[in-house]
């Protein structure tokens, strides 16, 4: 049986979708991604609902040149925001990283479920109401958590002092909550995974919505007839709308290894489509 | 002699601008002030320099409808990047936060002067050139703070154990360069100055690149015949590309006051003119 070559499209606000690629590639290394990172356009948090649907529009829009066979969201406020007008406008099957993430959440503890995230997608309550439709008695612990994002993006790591003390300010009030799981709801944070294991202990386990999405992807493509790609490994190739040579250098925090294919795409170029 | 009632106009790519608003009132509380927060596409700082030079000539010729006598640059970033063009395009005096923030510092001390700013105004190296202009053997010592934007943003204060750690973290090489003046080369700094002073010590002068620059603005004015409006108190008129209601209730932190009087101007509009 023929396989099926064509891309999965992959778009972000900026840089952090790069984990969930990451976990996509483990999931599923045979396929050929494609990703648009909005770096010029980051932060998608702090923009009106109205402008975060026109940009994922846009982003989606732009990658539904290269005729993908699926479509992931992986910028968590734009799957908070924009998740029903994409399917809606779309022809085609759209994965998000937050039912994902509630799904994997509730499938692994029955006991309370504790959310960190941006302040942007702790106040659309997305993750809230992604459980309570899976689960409408489960207890929900959310904590926003705005300075892990630049913090991540500084560079510093698991041990570093200041990322315990700041994780310590955040994680105090769902230690006392004793979650049976905790949703990483930031594509930043598994990059910071271990400092959060640590202070969380060893009754908690930590979700990561990237990687759920990635596995809410491989069903997908598993379920269909010959919908994975035949042959050797995938490529990798990546647009920006920021600096191309920036992205590179910084994302391969994120993606967990060197990024060689960058090209420039420009947010004119985007928005004139 | 009748009085100059034009107002004196203001640009920031976000809500610190609102600190040298404050510097600016003080210092003239006669004068009206008109300014535009550029919300929707902050930061500029992670912009390309061509996309920073555009977006302050747009900042600024939307302000040149209300006919300033005078256009102040409250954005580091901004001053960097485009006062040159700003100058050669605008036909109208524009004072920025950079080059008087160099002066009070060569002015205030014959020691060496450190300079605090986001990474963008650090890397710009917009300082140091200053500083060389005025005292070409003065040793200067950067560093850049990306944490302390957000911190800010978030409502962290001077007494917040985050803020000392974080300081801590980012002041040590300069506490030991022992600087005569210390340049707050950021909006946002100002709001941290008590925990910054602390951890400088008394010998060292913290110098605020906003209050530089509104004693810059003043000078300005009174060296022009009839330059200052006559009458009473001056109003503030705030126009932002983001959402108002918001821009009004973090602003006020900023400012030192309530903010009553602000509207939208949508980026479209800003692009097309």
């Amino acid at each position: 049986m023929a396989g099926d070559g064509r891309p999965v499209c992959v778009f972000d606000s900026g840089l952090g979708g790069l984990t969930v690629v990451r976990e996509l590639m483990e999931a599923m290394p045979g396929e050929d991604i494609i990703y648009l990172g909005d770096s010029a356009r980051v932060p998608y948090g702090t923009k009106s609902l109205q402008t975060v649907q026109r940009f994922a529009l846009e982003d989606a829009s732009f990658l539904m040149r290269h005729s993908p066979k699926l479509l992931v969201v992986a910028c968590n406020t734009a799957s908070a925001a924009a998740i029903d007008i994409l399917r809606a406008k779309l022809d085609m099957p759209v994965i998000d990283v937050i039912r994902p993430g509630a799904q994997a959440a509730v499938a692994c503890t029955d006991g309370p479920i504790g959310v960190i995230a941006t302040e942007a997608t702790i106040a659309s309550g997305a993750y809230v109401h992604a459980i309570a439709e899976l689960a409408p008695e489960r207890q929900v612990c959310s904590a926003a958590c705005p300075l892990l994002v630049p913090i991540v993006e500084e560079g510093r790591r698991d041990d570093d002092p200041i990322v315990l003390h700041v994780l310590g300010d955040y994680l105090g009030r769902l230690q006392r909550f004793r979650p049976g799981a905790l949703i990483l709801g930031c594509t930043h944070y598994p990059l910071l995974s271990g400092a959060i294991a640590k202070l969380m202990g060893p009754e908690t386990e930590l979700i990561s919505s990237g990687r759920a999405a990635a596995d809410r992807a491989k069903e997908f493509l598993d379920s269909q007839p010959a919908s994975s790609r035949t042959g050797g490994a995938g490529t990798l190739k990546c647009f920006t709308t920021g600096a191309p040579e920036r992205f590179a250098h910084l994302g391969q925090r994120f993606l967990g290894r060197k990024i060689d294919n960058v090209a420039f795409v420009g947010t004119d170029e985007l928005e004139t489509r």
